[in-house]
């Protein structure tokens, strides 16, 4: 175990010549931002908050998060074109993309490392949040007085979650946020303490209350939160700040955790990256594919609505009979995207048996008329159990036709999202077999993209495997 | 309907000639067995019994029964062995068939007639019942006395019940008897009145109480006797008359008098045989046969062993992921006999999906090492719902290979009746496809069976199809 986390924290722990370049680059766009806010609105304050203020950040891996503080005087309007004209003056000299998902801000790329403006307000106290990102200075503020000791603890726990793919709060992964991470840390004593009281939690019933806010009375949270995990915020204790994280990402953290502990591998932080090899024929199931081009919306707002599609797509071929086992969505963020499906199998028997109602019932003259009239009956109607039942021939027992007919003109009444189906209407591009393949093929992130689909096993349960 | 109900009749009703060969018949049988029990045991008594003493059997469908009434002091076996010479010494000049399922009796043919003799204890009143058969005299007595202008009318019933295939208390049809026939009729006033009162009755609660001797506490009935009609026998309040009604044929009885009574047609008493199109091959499902010779048991014991086998069959592929559509038994009740198995297809998925235990749960650990170290994985583990779940390649993807090696040694482990298991040592035959199509042409019986069990709608439904 201690050889393995000497191993990881060698490859997560920033050497001072990295701090040294991470330092200067965060002084210089702090620097640059104040200058902005000078020109555009003096009022504002700048101050440098995440994983960098709280020297939480993994080598290599690192945003640089610049807060622009603005007085709770502004309207929602003023605030948001004030913060991002300062924010856009900041970065002037970059590259950048205007984020407004959720709440306005600025990405940039300074030096190569990612750099965010947030603009939020300056409330006098926690509690008077007037936008989303009010609480991040607090949440600095109360991190930093407990982190002191722990920083590594954090690296180590930030990175298993992110070997898990369980690291993140946003749409894409429903995961646990950096800040979670740091609670998490702070409350167990370390990334061991974390880990294992995470071999020990219970699916439904997992409770961090870090300020002990509802000591004695925890069954309240249960009512008050309606999430896999509750972590109630420190700075705010009507928060959960564990709200994103799904059921299946906290029983992957669970299982993990356990797996980990019982048999300790670097391949929990670090996965191997899979052996693509892509042409398996003889997979036993079938993976469908609907791929999208001309998806320039926000990151979050992508992934949202191939999310929503995903499960329409699954909604629509269980109704019709197909079994599917998963619906993945997947983005780029560059425009193009996916949903992956794979199905038991894309090709389903020619009939179905349609149970109808019992003989007895007032239904059961429009059950037999309807099938009797029916030229897809091919047997029947019988009686079974004092049910009418009949064997009718399928519309569809191909998954793909199923598709291609029902997203012809986009498939929003299938409820597929609303830039999805603009951009099927443009182009539907369905693909399956050796044509996935070869599609998936063309670049190294489509080729990991199918294998690990195609594999679905946790990365740290590839090993074991041998 | 007036006119259905007399071209029905037409062909119910026997004419005098038809009615005095039976007379003929049925009258010299008696005297032979009268003359048989003088020599073999001269306390005996003999009686003419069954639905040519009350008037009701059907022109051209007749058995002659013919009862040996032996005193109460013989024992069981005493009792079997008298009953058995006397009935061997009566029809010594004709063919016979020792009946030994429940009762023991002889089955001969005497001018193209069956004839049953049938030994029975002469109990000294109802309730005292020694013996299954001791029940009929008090039964033709007791329908002698309120049958009288409604033979006809039983006919009608019978007929129509025959043509149903709901018809007969035996194993092979779960059905009613002509008992029951001839109670419904006495109670309901009429052919008709039982058709009416039958497509109003409800299923879970069908009881005919004929002598009223639960009147006031009806609910009672159903606590006493769990089966889908109740029809309180007369001479025994104890006894339910009609016990052998199975739910399904209740139902088609049900559903049958609906449709008679909207649309009155000699169809439903007197089917068209089906144009037997044998060779479908683009049927849309599967139909397998498991064929059997060498069953010379009773026709009760080769139906009842048939019975099983099917249960068992369907039992087996289910449990391997096969969508039996139906088992159904058949035998020609002289030795060889088959499982007609209807599927929604013979081949399935080479994989599914195995739901595992939650992720907090011991069992996980379990399921993870079993299906990582197995060789049939395909895709996982992963985690769905908080549950490990796993896609494996099948062992087996087609029904009759599964089959084929299930019933290798006879089946008995899977619930094959013995019989069958040892006919199926002797030679496995598995029909499938065009097999199965050239094994059914043979004769016009089989091809009967296999197209309406392809075919499997009731008669009377056929015509409403066009």
């Amino acid at each position: 175990m201690e050889k393995v986390l000497r191993q990881v924290l060698e490859q997560v722990v920033p050497s001072d010549e990295e701090r040294a370049f991470v330092a200067r680059v965060a002084k210089q766009v702090v620097e640059k931002t104040e200058r902005a806010a000078e020109r555009v609105f003096p009022e504002a304050d700048v101050t440098l908050q995440g994983s960098v203020a709280k020297d939480t950040w993994l080598s290599g891996d690192v945003d640089i998060d610049v807060f622009v503080l603005l007085p709770t005087k502004l309207t929602r309007d003023e605030f948001r074109e004030i913060g991002l004209a300062i924010a856009r003056e900041a970065l002037r000299d970059y590259r950048v993309v205007e984020r407004f998902a959720e709440h306005p801000y600025l990405e940039g790329y300074v030096e190569g490392l990612r750099v965010n403006v947030v603009p939020c307000y300056r409330v006098d106290e926690p509690g008077r949040w007037r936008s989303a990102a009010d609480r991040t200075p607090y949440h600095t503020e109360y991190v930093l007085k407990r982190i002191s000791g722990l920083n590594d603890e954090v690296r180590l726990l930030k990175r298993f979650m992110k070997g898990l793919g369980v690291y993140g709060a946003e749409i894409r992964v429903g995961g646990f946020s950096g800040y979670v991470c740091e609670l998490l840390t702070i409350y167990f004593g370390g990334f061991l303490g974390v880990v294992e009281a995470a071999s020990r939690w219970r699916l439904g019933q997992v409770v961090v209350d870090v300020e002990g806010y509802y000591r004695g009375r925890e069954e309240e949270l249960s009512h008050l939160f309606d999430s896999p995990v509750v972590v109630v915020d420190p700075v705010d204790k009507s928060r959960n700040a564990a709200a994103a994280v799904s059921l299946d990402k906290l029983a992957e953290f669970i299982a993990a955790s356990k797996a980990f502990l019982k048999k300790p591998s670097t391949e929990f932080f670090l996965p191997q990256t899979l052996a693509t090899e892509l042409a398996q024929a003889d997979r036993g199931f079938d993976i469908l594919c609907l791929w999208l081009d001309g998806l320039n919306q926000p990151p979050d707002v992508v992934w949202g609505q191939l999310r929503k599609t995903a499960n329409a797509l699954q909604k629509l071929l269980r109704q019709w009979g197909f079994n599917v086992l998963e619906a993945t969505p997947w983005t780029d963020e560059r425009g193009s995207g996916c949903v992956l499906l794979a199905l038991e199998s894309s090709q389903i028997p020619e009939v179905e048996k349609r149970i109808g109602p019992p003989v007895d019932s007032d239904h059961a003259e429009r059950f037999l008329q309807k099938h009797l009239n029916s030229p897809r009956l091919v047997r029947g109607p019988w009686i079974e159990g004092g049910r009418w039942v009949a064997l009718v021939r399928r519309k569809y027992t191909n998954a793909l036709q199923l598709l291609r007919e029902k997203l012809a003109r986009g498939g929003r009444e299938h409820g597929v999202a609303g830039y999805v189906a603009e951009a099927i209407k443009k182009k539907l591009v369905l693909l399956q077999g050796e044509e996935l393949v070869k599609w998936f093929s063309q670049k190294p992130e489509l080729r990991e993209l199918l294998t690990s689909f195609a594999e679905r096993k946790p990365s740290w349960l590839r090993k074991n495997a041998g």
